[in-house]
């Protein structure tokens, strides 16, 4: 049978009016599936990876969404946890907003359990550089943090046992020029006032604060800081809004903190991974198989196959000018030679300012 | 050169973080570009083809984004106008959100500059059945219409110059099992409290009010109704939100208002357009080309190339069995015979409630 | 932070020409990845799920590409095995091509193992109506089917120990108005030189032949019939060519054949699966999961959150008019309620001409 | 109305099971629509602007498709017109395929008719360097090219009206490290045995052979060189193949000829045209309008509305740090200032070796 067709059918819609009353004709087809759209990326040995963004705002401070919105994108896009961080001292639509710095997470709160998202309730503690930006996880009050003095705004947040993240430290509005690790910052530090740091936030890297957290043991962040939608600012179809991993004993509240305390998360943007070596070592581990095919090539070389089954690319340099490029979901035949068994570096997992991943492949049977 | 590639590089990002400074590496690409996509939809013999949206919802009354939302997903979108509607009687957000009913426009008049996006003041009268829900575009104080009487608001956006339209008359929730003009609806029709109904509302179409509008000489309206964002409710790629298409005289508010009352409208949905038969087939004439290729196939027939030069795909029915879709952009080669010189009917453009057009192709030297 | 992007950079390409010599700038980045894309359908207990084409066309019959292309399509879009099954006795292109009825085998072969393919010998007997066309699998000289007789090519093949596969029975060019098993079809039955029967081929389905495999449990078949390029014909996006999936113990031609010979395939087309009743279900209850999700709505009822992991999009229908479509890869939280604890029907599953899955969910913890 | 949907429901294949007879349903759905796709680049005055590849290759040589598909392909695409350039020299499926240096050609011509393409006689002179590959366009008898020397091949083909292009200077395997015009080069441009060059040649570009066109007057040509199958080497959905430009007088076989020994032509690959100045400026001329929207913005500058309404993405740089990105078929809002009546630079305009397009904005009313 050969195919051959030049007039091609398509009345699916037109048909239906037809078949239907005249009163009122559903079209459910028009409207895209409300569905959540879970991202592949494996746990790990003891670990759940949970998608967490630790960073956004909504009308509460100068976002531009109802907080439900947050939870509900969250959620779309496989979300496991958020923050709402409303600015504690940045309300322009203050003039036809009310409420106080609870609202936006009690607001949001009936949405997250409808929808399975764990909810922490934060707040941003909004300063001029030194100590910048600096976000409140799990926090029982936020008009509390509503104080003169940043320290101070700190130590109630510490009080009411808050996770603090620095947030965007190399924000051009506040370091134009620079990165610095200011005395204050060493300060609070030193006094437990800064628990991470987020090494990327929205569309910034900063890659000297990875070296900072991963040599002070703090956690490893990354942010979307979203105001706007996130499906209008990211490409959420082949790509992802910027996250941080926590590798968590269970999907609870308490896991996550538990987790952030324990420096167990690395930070994720565009196809980059960014945190401890141990961490990264393991994702590639459960997202990237090799094993014989059985089969050789005219070269009499043996052909291997190596697969993807995360929704990570990785690119592995062979440490000549041999590099590739491991898809989503994909899968590739090379031929055996020294390079699959020697050490390869992935480019794309950063653990350190100027490092990237050495590791090897793992033969399976 | 025969290409013969197993390895394949890819490693834009991470290039780049090696080439720039360690304290903070932009990554603009991994941001959605912030652009308007014209729809293409051709202008009529001495009329502009205008998409307009007269009916969507802010945090104002029970919607979920901020009003210059509205405005900013409008121009993405290609639209030309719109008309923000927050009911006038229905504020479940009002514990938080201060501001009277003249608020949304107010806040959404410098974003719709900045992007020029036409914006009508308007409002939606919400009411039991009968009337039901009605818009009153382009008035000059929504407060006004905050009276106890459905007629008496109608009255007084009709002393500011309303344009009224009787929103989604199907809808379940006010006509169960039926869409009946009721006898109220009548008298505001002769009234002229009025001017137009929603044929398409979100994603229902009441096929028995387009022939109320063309009977009765009334503007056939279709809108989103939205209260969500457009983009996670409607599929933006590949196909549109409901609108309607004013044919206006020129790109102003003023000659807007003069279409809608000279009932120069079509509502567009889906691949679907309804409205008057002459302005349906100007549009089908000015989308799709027929010429002669100059060749002919097997059979000596000649082979005419049927051409789509717009966004809207043409199911074609030739009167038998064969039906041609013509896709948005796209062109096909057929054998001449005594169908493309007959008559068509055009499946998805709807002159009636049981009726679509019939026409025939110009050809083209 | 707020974003506020008016102008937007992206000028990869052309930076790169700057950055490197005048002689040759490489754009990998234009080629697309030659990579394989799997198919997530789980593995069922006990076996695993092959994706199998067992029709399939090239220059040395009526198809319009070389052997190897065949391999590596069947790569590309993740299938495990594949028979190229060039007509025996229709050879258009005869003037051009020589070799002989192996030679599309022959020459596929080594792609073959490159790309740990499963090819299969074969070849298809094509006759008039009856017996119609027949696809010979598992052959070890197509050369000896070229013989006058019908059933005399069928038993030649039977020797060589084939699979033998009635095509396209419902073909209009064969059976124009009809789909019937007629008396030669019953005879060959009776003697085991039919061994499966296409119920889907192309963009055709017959559904009466359904019955006839699951009643004689002869294996039910799904092929693409691919004359032309796959990626021409079938969205390989959004959607697969249609196919048969084969349970078998191990991913070896042996293991196939023995699979098929104990009737262990489904046929998958669109998103529609084909085939014995517990397979079905076995695939069903390894795709889908439900588990509490700890919370509860508005009206006390628990939420439940039910997951698609594979690739098949189902459609449960509740038994009222409550059906539930379940996205590939996407999940849905929906109110427990008695529906969820009853039967199920899945609608796209079919274990009859007439007829569907019957199932429950199981739930997890 | 609030949208509110948790149960979604689409039914359509599976509805159609049920209500159509149980023989042979027909699911025309599951075929991609075979349609053409037109290429967006506007005509320029007194030339239409046809899009052509002159550098492909069949089973008649080392390609893997059989001739009509290359003129499927180009249909589908957008193409005009075609040359299917065999290789003269190297056959490595010669044991099956039998036939002339004619037989591509001659097999690809009637569906070149049913298509509406241009197909161009041709044939490719293969050699080693120099002087390399060269493609004789416009042949009548490509066997006449079977001869000894290079220079009696490309004289033979002049002394039948050809038009010869020298094929991928810079590749690896002929000059691994350079791209020169050697003296046999010279030789043959000085006996007009040169006509054109590829500049840019299936993923490779030579910038250094931009300014040896340019400054020779030959023609500017980019190519495919597909051996493959055109869309799983390159993203036909977003972007498109190499091609060439040529402005013709009119949509004919001696036009395009006509236009290419006038050097009317321009490389076009990925979103980078490469050619004459002139042709490149009436190109940006006719693709992006300028135009007030009448409002301002905060700082009271004009704002204005930069479209473009062609295929092709530009970059557009204003001299200082500020580019912008123009997207197909999209439009941007941006305040007036100097930087829009200046000279501005089009990045992806290549005008020369290391020198892009100069231009001015011409605004309208």
């Amino acid at each position: 049978m050969k195919y051959s067709i030049v007039i091609f059918i398509l009345v699916f819609c037109t048909l239906k009016i037809n078949a239907q009353n005249l009163n009122n004709v559903q079209f459910p087809e028009m409207i895209r599936p409300q569905v959540r759209k879970e991202i592949s990326i494996p746990d790990i040995p003891e670990y759940l990876t949970l998608k967490c963004d630790f960073h956004m705002h909504t009308v509460f401070s100068d976002g531009i969404v109802w907080p439900e919105v947050r939870v509900d994108e969250a959620w779309r896009e496989g979300l496991d946890v958020i923050a709402i961080t409303d600015h504690i001292e940045n309300q322009p639509s203050k003039k036809f907003i009310s409420g106080d710095h609870n609202s936006s997470f009690e607001l949001a709160q009936k949405e997250a359990e409808v929808k399975n998202i764990i909810l922490i309730h934060a707040g941003e503690i909004t300063r001029s550089m030194p100590p910048g930006h600096l976000n409140a996880l799990f926090i029982t009050d936020a008009n509390k943090l509503d104080v003169e003095g940043a320290e101070d705004a700190l130590k109630e947040a510490k009080k009411q046992g808050a996770f603090i993240i620095w947030n965007h430290p190399g924000w051009k509005a506040q370091q134009p020029d620079t990165c610095l690790l200011m005395p204050m910052h060493e300060d609070f530090l030193r006094k437990g006032l800064i628990n991470g740091i987020e090494v990327f936030n929205e569309k910034e890297y900063y890659p000297v604060t990875l070296d900072w957290c991963l040599k002070r043991k703090i956690a490893v962040i990354g942010t979307s800081d979203i105001h706007d939608i996130t499906s209008m600012i990211y490409d959420l179809v082949n790509s992802h809004r910027p996250m941080t991993l926590v590798f968590a004993k269970s999907r609870t509240l308490e896991s996550v903190k538990e987790a952030m305390f324990s420096n167990r998360t690395v930070a994720y943007f565009g196809n980059m991974l960014a945190g401890p070596e141990y961490l990264l070592n393991e994702i590639f581990k459960a997202s990237v198989k090799i094993r014989s095919t059985g089969h050789s090539d005219e070269d009499k070389q043996d052909l291997f196959e190596v697969s993807n089954t995360s929704a990570i690319q990785y690119v592995i340099d062979f440490g000549s000018d041999d590099k590739l490029t491991l898809q989503p979901g994909a899968s590739v035949i090379i031929p055996s030679n020294n390079m699959l068994r020697g050490e390869i570096k992935i480019v794309n997992l950063l653990t350190g300012t100027n490092q990237c991943l050495h590791t090897k492949f793992s033969f399976q049977n």
